[in-house]
């Protein structure tokens, strides 16, 4: 029988998919039968698009990774705006959206539940969290050279600082099922560490 | 048959594997059989202190916040010493406890993995993370007394926000599979965003 074609919609499909279900349910909680069920295709057909489960997480980690950085790109890049205000603005309609619906990161999810014991995924997180970060040194950077930002330290440090306790930030928003973390972690991170007074 | 007397070293006992296991593995990777059989118990005995996984559970995170609470204190009730070496003493003794063992805290990787799934589980996660900050709050509000530590933000309001931003790093710390993110967390978020310059 011949191999069905490869089709990068169905793919797609799948990922994106699977970032709603495992954001949802995490990694043991989730089935591929469920994810097929989901894009209506044959649960055989999964393996034309990734060797494993583990292949496919990793994959929807780096799909997840795209989508996120797509967002901060358009709230990011408008060079008509001052650094500071855009990376501002881009947290605080991060608190509108999870006031909508409350998820968490599914990065710092999968983290969690993973630990280190899928090295694909966890590399697939490592790398995605790289990219993430390096917007923020972008985004950073160029406040830095507009006199917004504090430069004592290196916008790389700033960036993961930022990243990190942004992360902790939304684990603590689904602890306590309320976006405060947020608005706190905007306030003091965003308004009072990083501005340069 | 009489009811076998409630036994409070089992129960310890049955807790303080929880803690081991449930670090390791996560919640819906723990079985109460695994539990059970380190304590060298039979399983119907389980019952006898718990009513289910999901109490089994939450108090495994009260547990598990007594052991880090008793620890903070060792290191954050000493009379004698300046409050902010005592917290930066604290952080740093766990960079070297974590270089040893990069296993991240129970309760943020239990957040993460059951978000609100269990309410009795998500309650107690919440009141322990309030036990936690409120050690913070007393040590910072007393360096604040000191004039060491910034007193432009209430005392709450930084305990909240080091605890967050900590439980970020030691997400960090488990997908990286390095402790450079705690170390970053003393430098700036200890040395440099804490103290009253």
């Amino acid at each position: 029988m011949p191999r069905p074609k490869h089709n990068q919609n169905i793919r797609e499909q799948l990922l994106d998919r699977g970032v709603e279900i495992l954001i949802d349910q995490g990694y043991h909680g989730t089935g591929i039968k469920e994810v097929v069920d989901r894009v209506k295709v044959p649960k055989g057909s999964f393996y034309n698009y990734f060797k494993s489960k583990e292949d496919f997480g990793a994959e929807v980690i780096r799909q997840y990774a795209r989508q996120w950085i797509a967002n901060m790109d358009a709230w990011l890049n408008d060079p008509n705006q001052d650094s500071f205000d855009a990376l501002k603005q881009f947290f605080e309609q991060e608190i509108l959206r999870h006031e909508k619906a409350r998820e968490g990161c599914l990065i710092g999810n999968l983290g969690a539940e993973l630990g280190d014991s899928s090295e694909p995924c966890r590399q697939a997180m490592s790398e995605s969290l790289q990219l993430i970060q390096q917007r923020f040194v972008r985004i950073l950077t160029k406040a830095q050279k507009q006199g917004t930002v504090r430069n004592n330290l290196a916008a790389e440090e700033l960036a993961s600082i930022l990243l990190n306790a942004y992360e902790g930030a939304l684990l603590r928003m689904q602890i306590e099922k309320s976006v405060e973390p947020l608005r706190q972690f905007t306030k003091v991170m965003v308004d009072d560490f990083l501005r340069l007074k």
